[in-house]
């Protein structure tokens, strides 16, 4: 389990160091009731107790149980970007609560013993999550610290979000996805990534000399957190201190376009390449070219480096509604609030999918027949699902052939998707399954 | 006027060290335009040169004409609290557009040379001004860094704020302004403030061993602005790292109740009360009892100490148009958007006003006559005029005479309003005049 767990973890994960490595499975934590945040009084007071707050300096903020607080709160932990909702109205996400969704029962993957969609709400550390059916909110619920107004961190999801981004650069014939990175970024020449293409990064099938070797102090997966401003830095740090600096540092491993390995970095050199191509920061393309069309009810944000730099490999906050707002964009072939907000060909082509001879190397065993493609993940299942996942349990999770979108932030105490799929892939499909009903 | 313009000016501008003490009158400093923080390309760019990069680590955020930028851009730089705008529709203000504003022409205070109102934006080093005519807005313009949608340091007017959270309290029975400090905050008994009534704190007539020496480095105008987040520790800091801690060393000087002086600490100090009184952080309280009531454009935020305790002296950010919503809020007897926000007697005691006797040994040669209570400055002029005040020319006047309220930001170079009020003071009272006319 413990290797399966650590080829399926993106890089981030390793801020959790010890904690999460010593871990194998989530069995042996404290539960969601045991570890809500309200009850355990983080931050609460005036002051907080000592043995009740959460830091971004002494690492605490991501040390689980303080995690169910502080992905809820990093904004007050860090300096952030923002991302403005914009000037116009808030759209309509319409609502008709089906409460027999809880009687929902599906059964775990590896488990013999089925469950319930209500029970599965805690035993996935939910924060929050939304389903909509045919665009109306046919469930929303709440955990953790998380509100409806509250920005929740999205991880990965944010990928997804940069990839998108890409797309309609490429469809205005402004991003070539066979141009090199250097040719749009010199600086990247002499790493990793100065001749790999766009469409490499991408698809995470850039070789890069990039371990997640969690023994190794001096490990790469240590420096990102670190540089991009997620994790802090020890005194006398002499590792890159920023995001570019960390991306200009990596160097080449084999060959690119050979195998699909998931390496946050690609995201990060993609947004560098985004915000050269546009001149605009990655909050600003963000909000002009998707969020503030997107009608959303809050604004969002970003994670930002000590240059001001978005995290654009897992930096970007938002409330749970807009989550959901997206991921119904990407169901209607990117059409949402009365405008073309994706273009219609990058959906389709999300929906075709990655090479899956080429993602069954990676090890992933909940997302057998999968694919990874454009920084989205596609499940090639009977429904055409396909997903945008984020460690610790957040998700979009668009099913075409129900007229579905989950949209879920969870805090799990373990990064690792492989540790709660089981409870969430078979519940999501048979949500679907039961919404099909006439 | 050097001493007098010391004597003006609130603790927190003692963060500008030997740039802003060295300096006399903002005319040695190059003007709005050679400062013009888009022209000049603050943390433009990607990565931005290093010698256009504004950071908080090494105080760069609070370096003219870095302050350009960074009024507008806090939260990029430090860990910020959300004050949600709630979820309630945007409230309106209409628009009647005045253009004839621009040519209305005034004495600056000391001048004998006119200026226009037009002139008097660039000389103010102003960042977005909105004025309000009988509820509709008659005039907007923006400049540095400020857009519509983003959110500006609002400096010392948060004060106003604090302390009409502290009314509404107050009327609700839930705080009484003849009790002690200590009887709310019983770890502030051996303090300067054991003994001071809420009273004491919201007319700023506490006896505080607080001075502003600024050639003293372990002055404590040096050791406020670190322990509430505003400017960086150096290495090895051995000061209060908290705003709690920091407020607990304050001893007493002089009996309370005697003079006014204007200190930041006692509005910390009674933020502290409120949050015990209410059991909610500053931030949930002022959205809860203020903000979403004020049908908000964008969310504000404040800025948080190392513990996540909000800088009630100075730390609140938000979109200009708010501020004036909350303005015409306190010219309309505080109903606006439909609801009674602020109590009425509250509202009517503002323009009562203090004691002009105890104000006028204060020294505040640009308000001849005034007086300050309950956290707003009361001009005592012929129009009922009171205003909310920050250093480097943050402000809402309200002008009940000509139902006229204005909202400003600024980022002039010097922190004292004593510089900025020539050109401002003057100005408000000529447009008041011209929009009264028939």
């Amino acid at each position: 389990m413990r290797v399966r767990w650590l080829a399926a973890m993106p890089a981030l994960i390793a801020g959790a160091g010890v904690l999460l490595w010593a871990q194998a499975s989530g069995s042996d934590f404290p539960d969601a009731r045991a570890t809500d945040p309200v009850t355990l009084g983080w931050m609460t007071g005036s002051p907080p107790p000592a043995g009740k707050i959460v830091r971004f300096s002494d690492g605490s903020h991501y040390k689980f149980p303080q995690t169910r607080w502080a992905f809820s709160h990093m904004r007050e932990l860090v300096p952030t970007a923002v991302v403005p909702r914009g000037a116009g109205p808030v759209s309509a996400l319409p609502r008709s609560e089906r409460r027999d969704l809880d009687a929902v029962t599906f059964m775990p993957i590896g488990k013999s013993t089925p469950m319930t969609w209500a029970a599965a709400f805690d035993a996935n550390y939910t924060d929050g999550i939304v389903v909509l059916h045919r665009g109306q909110i046919v469930y929303e619920r709440y955990g953790g610290a998380l509100t409806p107004e509250r920005q929740h961190i999205a991880f990965s999801v944010t990928k997804s979000f940069v990839a998108t981004l890409a797309s309609i650069l490429m469809a205005e014939g402004r991003l070539d996805e066979r141009a090199t990175v250097a040719s749009y970024v010199p600086e990247l020449q002499r790493s990793a990534f100065g001749d790999a293409t766009i469409r490499q990064l991408l698809d995470m099938t850039t070789g890069l000399d990039y371990s997640e070797d969690y023994a190794d102090d001096r490990s790469p997966v240590w420096s990102l957190g670190r540089a991009v401003g997620f994790l802090p830095m020890p005194p006398g740090y002499s590792r890159p201190a920023t995001s570019y600096a960390y991306l200009a540092s990596l160097a080449k491993s084999g060959a690119h376009g050979e195998r699909f390995v998931y390496k946050t970095p690609n995201t990060d050199v993609l947004a560098w390449v985004l915000r050269r191509v546009s001149g605009q920061t990655l909050s600003d393309l963000l909000c002009e070219r998707i969020f503030s069309k997107l009608g959303a009810e809050q604004d969002a944000y970003f994670l930002v480096d000590a240059t001001g730099v978005e995290f654009a490999g897992g930096g970007l906050h938002m409330a749970l509604r807009d989550l959901a707002r997206f991921g119904e964009a990407m169901r209607l072939d990117g059409k949402f609030n009365g405008q073309q907000i994706v273009p219609k060909t990058f959906v389709d082509d999300v929906r075709r999918g990655g090479d899956t001879q080429k993602f069954a190397g990676a090890g992933y065993t909940t997302l057998p027949g999968g694919s990874y493609h454009s920084m989205w993940w596609v499940l090639h299942n009977p429904h055409g699902a396909y997903s945008a996942r984020g460690i610790h349990g957040q998700a979009i999770y668009v099913d075409p052939a129900a007229e579905m979108v989950i949209a879920r932030f969870a805090s799990h105490p373990l990064g690792g998707n492989v540790n709660i799929d089981p409870m969430s892939l078979p519940a999501y499909d048979a949500v679907a399954k039961h919404l099909m009903k006439p």
